[in-house]
């Protein structure tokens, strides 16, 4: 057996730019090998008869024999190459595809705007937590696809002419960041999104999911501007006035805003904020995949899981052999303490949910070494590929991790955006004391332990004579009372 | 089932500290979940018949307590108890035992002399790399181990009265640190050592490895200051002029000592000069555990490994979902090119060792994420508990794993102490197109390439049109040759 049997490879020939990705299945996670990403500019050969030219033809070509050299060791039923809204358009696409299809030694699939969007939204179901009656959004270079669906079925799919790439073209060309282009740029996006509108709505959506440049760029911008992950219509609206306030798109500079992504970032801008409009769009947030993502889960035949980020929790347990008994253990006194602290401490169901996953993955940084082992948990975490879970979201639950023991960094609790400070602080402490109460590793261990919380001050009840029975608990949480005494969290044990 | 029924511990009743150590067996590997020290002095409570003190006892029961708390869960069979010179020499030993039986639920074993040396000698053998023809030496507070022994036999034993606490209250009372105290102190553990050197002779040892505190402390003076960490006689006269210097102990400073080893440091260093000394010992370096891990491995009855560096690299690579056959296929190649440079690189078997092990790990960090993944390993292998291999080891590892592709980082390259930097450099350079030359991942796509080395140029002679044939490979040299010459790397390709 070659170590290329169990490669996957996902190439997409996109307007803007080629991708190839190869994957190694193991253990039933998905690991990055290679990815190679070409900026094709294919759809900049197209002219006004839709006739691709030489040129951009051999640029695509180009970039083919380097992908073949990759993909000849790969089993061709590992292989899946697609072509989007460039080579449907493209009245010699033949011409192109034949000798891609001699390049590549397999053929490359020109998809419709239907298919294309359908496998958006299986990338966006295999790896994206949240809500799994969706809405989903991805703005490409040419087209912009527009899904519904439920669980790993979409229940309506459209493919909208206009893009990034095309949208630039079209109404900033000369690079201007004026009001009138960017009214002019929504006015035309609103006016290809009404007609879809009626059959979306229809179906209706809990959570509305981005998956393209656009939204990955607005992602990352509100990441450095340390403002919470979910994007609205009002944060797209300033980011709009900041932009126009720069003047020229060569002048455009946004904290967070990567010099790759500037150029199609104003007319991504515009589309999105008609879609936001026209749809009624409260908030969105980051998908974990797309069309690349949909091609690779289609071929591993893995069904989508109701319940994303279980999985993940499941498979990180696994791959870090953490002690999953222990870690329930935790789970369901962290949730109990959760309880004992509802009237005061205002945790929403999100919450309590980071704080359960916080306590399934735990343990994990023991993998590595005892020694700094919140410091190894809160690293893993941080850069583990964690399907479900958002970068905000992974930040938290690191910084939750790296603060399970010992002193507190609270700036760290205060440095993620996935929750208010005084919240990640609240969760963090619920956490400590679940750890510290579970130490025996045992359900009939566990002491009859509750916590009342009056504004910060955590009381922490124990039966009659249990300080004086446990001498190593007492130690560890006399320990504890000054660890959180010291970042102001007071504690009080009765 | 408990997730306690996979739990051992080992406890161990020495004479300046109680230690706990509780680990978890999974996947061939032990994993460490508790580690308590205190330090309980019991030796101080011995007088002059031998008679231990009612306060020394109840600071000994008084840890045991805090242990009890921790053991209770755990099955009989998976805890054991030892304790060694204080409580062999003490004439009331009895009374302290027989409480500590009642406060830990299972019995306490005073262990001999010959028996401590056993026990250290295969905590060492199933922890340490290196030839398995060795002699052991452990400095404790009040008893000093010298062990021969070949594999996991053991050939000679001793355990001697002297330790780093008793020869600190002998010769070092009024904390001087004068020529004339290190002088007695030497000439002393000399007395002490003769008896014994014809039989440890005898056996001879082909490496000498280190266990306690005093070589510990070496250990991290060496990382600190930048020297390689062989620990020799020279560098232990250097250090005993430094402390000679310095004039008293509480004004001894030596960059990297701690202050928790340092009171006992000067008397531990004379014992280890008399060792060297009397044995005419080249060099020594650190044990990877000693009694604790002895009486652990005893316990999981795992059997000692005759290439504890490769069972490592075996368990790393299937707990990190290691591709291995890659590995093998990066690691031939770069056995390959070693040999083609040999004349002029002066790699010898250590290096060509460690640029093995490097290959077998190199895409280790894959299994965090593909983005950054060189880092991700490289953080792995520094901070991985990896039996077999020494800090500076791990240390060497780390940097090639980090400059294996991409960018190259000289300076951490020139960081570790394992190898000189130039060879480090070397190494680096055979592992990177070891790397790049296999990554089609097919044992019958490996080019044939040969290596050929002139002072620093590296050229490498490829078969004729394999850079026309290969796109995607030329790709890759060209940026690599790039790489290197930001370094001054002269890498010319044909």
């Amino acid at each position: 057996m070659h170590s290329s049997a169990s490669l996957y490879a996902a190439i997409d020939l996109g307007s803007n730019s080629f991708h190839m990705l190869v994957v190694r299945e193991v253990a039933g996670s998905i690991q990055t090998l290679t990815r190679i990403k070409r900026k094709v500019r294919l759809a900049a050969g197209l002219d006004h008869e839709n006739h691709l030219s030489q040129e951009a033809m051999e640029r695509g070509w180009q970039c083919l024999r380097l992908f073949a050299e990759r993909l000849q060791d790969l089993p061709p039923a590992h292989i899946r190459v697609v072509a989007t809204a460039t080579l449907r358009l493209a009245v010699n696409a033949g011409q192109f595809l034949e000798q891609a299809h001699a390049i590549l030694g397999c053929p490359v699939q020109v998809i419709s705007g239907e298919e294309e969007a359908s496998l958006i939204y299986q990338g966006v179901a295999h790896t994206t937590g949240g809500s799994d009656k969706r809405l989903v959004v991805d703005i490409g270079g040419a087209s912009t696809e527009l899904v519904t669906g439920n669980g790993a079925q979409t229940t309506a799919l459209f493919s909208l002419s206009m893009g990034c790439v095309t949208w630039l073209e079209r109404f900033f060309t000369d690079r201007n960041l004026e009001q009138a282009s960017f009214d002019a740029a929504e006015q035309a996006a609103r006016e290809v999104i009404r007609p879809v509108v009626g059959a979306l709505r229809q179906q209706g959506w809990e959570a509305c999911v981005g998956a393209s440049g656009t939204v990955q760029a607005l992602q990352e911008i509100m990441m450095a501007q340390g403002m919470d992950e979910r994007i609205t219509l009002a944060k797209l609206q300033q980011l709009k006035q900041r932009a126009i306030q720069c003047g020229r798109l060569e002048e455009l500079e946004i904290e967070g805003l990567t010099l790759e992504r500037a150029l199609v970032f104003p007319s991504g801008l515009a589309i999105l904020i008609a879609i936001f409009t026209e749809l009624d769009i409260a908030c969105m947030t980051l998908a974990g995949g797309a069309l690349r993502e949909g091609l690779l889960y289609g071929m591993l035949h893995l069904p989508v899981d109701l319940n994303i980020r279980a999985r993940t929790l499941h498979n990180v347990q696994h791959r870090f052999m953490i002690d999953t008994r222990q870690a329930s253990r935790v789970a369901q006194l962290a949730a109990r303490f959760a309880d004992d602290v509802t009237q005061s401490w205002d945790l929403d169901a999100f919450c309590r949910e980071m704080l359960q996953n916080a306590c399934e993955l735990h343990e994990m940084g023991l993998s590595v070494d005892f020694k700094q082992a919140p410091l190894h948990a809160a690293w893993l975490v941080r850069n583990l590929d964690l399907p479900g879970f958002t970068p905000a979201q992974k930040k938290l639950l690191a910084t939750l991790l790296l603060n399970q023991t010992n002193t507190i960094d609270i700036a760290s609790l205060h440095q993620q955006n996935a929750v208010p400070p005084r919240i990640a602080e609240r969760l963090c402490r619920l956490l400590r004391l679940a750890i510290l109460f579970s130490n025996r590793r045992r359900d009939d261990a566990l002491p009859a332990v509750t916590l009342t919380a009056e504004g910060e001050t955590l009381h922490v009840t124990l039966p009659m004579n249990w300080l004086a029975e446990h001498p190593l608990g007492k130690e560890l949480l006399t320990q504890e009372t000054l660890w959180q005494s010291y970042v102001h969290w007071p504690l009080d044990v009765n």
